[in-house]
């Protein structure tokens, strides 16, 4: 379990600031911003009070779990059972009433995500309360008003506590063990399907995966043509084989205990070309330009245009296709994830700032090279969390 | 791509009988459902007329993907670019309010989804729009009514037309490739993680999976007295080593395109006690009694007693802690999935409707055994589509 003190501290003074009585979350990501527990099904409900109290409201056959990571006042509930038809929503309802009437929350103004955003998968499914939830409250908190406070809780996702990132750093120590499986795997004949799932299993077997009462993550293998595809917003497995002379991509984003990695290594089957050696040149020249423009105090689009610049020089300008990176950790492979580092991003670098740094050249017809770094931003710099 | 005549006309028929111009659903399942494509990013929204004019606005990386599925016709937008920072709803306004004003769609009654509801994992992270779609649907149909659809989006995904089926259907067959590994994998001494990601392995690179554009799934293996645990709402695998003569249980959800199966298998390390052999037996009478109770016109509750009872009568009724089944297909894990098989459901089964039949017995520190398998009504009784 992390230490709750600093992140509790920082949560209330967003409160204190924005004049909020508390923020009432049901997103999972929220919930372990607040609490420190990730929830599997997301039939949660977080509450943390501008007084420093915390409640989460979740289904029974988790609290095993989350009693591990959290040191939230847990009040179980159960969402189905052979007794009730009913939905998670109605179960939980006068659980959540108690709560709010423990915590003198009946009226006063509540913050709650109410605007669109990204949220990483918890487990195969998971329960979306949509617009239930808000209408519950204002049929539970008859004198409360609501506020729409999805950019408060962006910010405060932003900057991690030193507990907090202390997982993020072993989570990429995990994924690392994939990345080493790689490159002894990558092989002429394989199907890219092969060599995700040689990769995966990695993965999945890793022994620092232990220390994590959660381990889960997404890789992808993408090979010649198909590693210029890369460039889209999401990565996909094919069943295409690989052939010797391409260039291969294996991508990831994996989680431990709710904390999310984005990662990208890319690989050739055999000797690498003369285009392919000046290709990842270029990019590790672009790395190292971006690496020493991160500080505090630097913005977002400072971090890009040394990316960008670098990529310039080397005639990849077109063929590098998208920002230079974007928050991780809390958030997972969202464009959106504060810091963006991108051209038009003023988003301030602080330290405890974690993002992906992501220089990659992408030729359609021909195939990709990315690098892609976790970073966080120290009090003089940076630090790589994915040193391999 | 499969023949979208019958699922359009059904959707029509239930616009026109409910009074509603169209449905505009954001959920990517709801997004299968209209269109025929299972959404990557979840960032697409779909619109399906009451006079069968079907639209689907959809990041532009995704339209490679989604016209091999969809007949409906795309609309591409950019959810994010090098010259943007705006949100992907900001995004598709102007393509949203396009659509609306072709499809004369700027008054009316639109049904959407605004209560609680499960939805299965469509990538890494997936976008939810929240109330803001809500909110941006107000302003661009200012003589719009909107009405919230959920229970009549759950009546359709219920029953599966001939073209769904085939592909969940085949869905259950590539996961059979996976239980085929678990029966050869399971060893004394591996671990709980080793024996997943064998059984994963299997699935992944199952030669079956290329006849589907996205093939993924999540397996769990819980052993000794974790299988007992399998009766909470989630599955997971732990580090815990198998000894000779435990339980073991392999769990599955899986997705082809977007169809999802449920199925659960359990063996032993090495040849069952008496205790074992008993608890199978009983719980493969209960499956046989289930079955035979399953054909159009019957209940939930109906089937759900029939599989109890023979849990009963062999001292086990206890120790089924959960309902027989429920739906699965376009539902995932879903305890409110239609049909219910619940003792306490009148959803009444109808042919086409697809759902899990799992009679299991859970002993506290000793083990479970669940058997899990996705059936379809037919005209006259049931077809198990996992028969493995």
């Amino acid at each position: 379990m992390i230490e709750a003190g600093e992140r509790c501290a920082l949560v209330v003074a967003a409160l204190v600031d924005s004049r909020l009585n508390a923020f009432i979350c049901s997103a999972s990501t929220e919930v372990l911003l607040l609490t420190g527990y990730w929830p599997v099904m997301s039939a949660s409900i977080a509450i943390h009070t501008a007084d420093g109290e915390i409640r989460l409201i979740i289904p029974e056959d988790e609290v095993e779990l989350a009693e591990r990571t959290s040191s939230a006042k847990l009040i179980a509930y159960r969402p189905a059972g052979l007794d009730t038809l009913q939905s998670p929503l109605e179960r939980l309802r006068a659980p959540l009433q108690g709560a709010l009437e423990e915590l003198g929350l009946l009226e006063g103004t509540i913050g709650l995500q109410l605007g669109e955003g990204v949220q990483p998968s918890t487990y195969a499914v998971s329960y979306q309360f949509r617009s239930s939830l808000p209408e519950l409250l204002g049929q539970l908190m008859r004198h409360g008003n609501f506020k729409s406070c999805d950019g408060l809780l962006d910010s405060l996702k932003a900057v991690l506590t030193a507990g907090e990132l202390a997982i993020l750093e072993n989570a990429c120590l995990v994924a690392a063990a994939a990345f080493a499986r790689a490159e002894t795997v990558i092989t002429a004949g394989l199907r890219e399907t092969d060599v995700a799932a040689a990769v995966q299993s990695a993965f999945d077997t890793a022994p620092l995966a232990r220390h994590f009462e959660r381990s889960y993550g997404y890789f992808f293998c993408m090979s010649g043509p198909n590693s210029a595809k890369a460039a889209a917003a999401f990565a996909r497995t094919r069943d295409r084989k690989l052939e010797t002379g391409e260039l291969v991509m294996i991508h990831c984003n994996t989680c431990a205990d709710g904390y999310w990695t984005d990662i990208t290594r890319t690989y050739t089957v055999g000797a690498p070309s003369g285009r392919q050696a000046e290709m990842r040149k270029a990019i590790m020249q672009a790395r190292a330009a971006g690496l020493d423009a991160i500080r505090p105090g630097v913005a977002g689009c400072d971090v890009d245009r040394a990316v960008r610049d670098v990529m310039k020089e080397h005639g990849l300008g077109e063929a590098f296709k998208h920002a230079a990176g974007h928050g991780v950790g809390f958030a997972a492979a969202n464009p959106n994830g504060i810091p963006r580092i991108h051209s038009l991003s003023h988003d301030v670098l602080k330290a405890g700032m974690t993002f992906n740094l992501e220089p990659a050249a992408y030729f359609d017809g021909y195939g990709g090279i990315r690098h892609c770094d976790v970073v966080a931003v120290t009090e003089d710099g940076v630090k790589v969390l994915t040193q391999f």
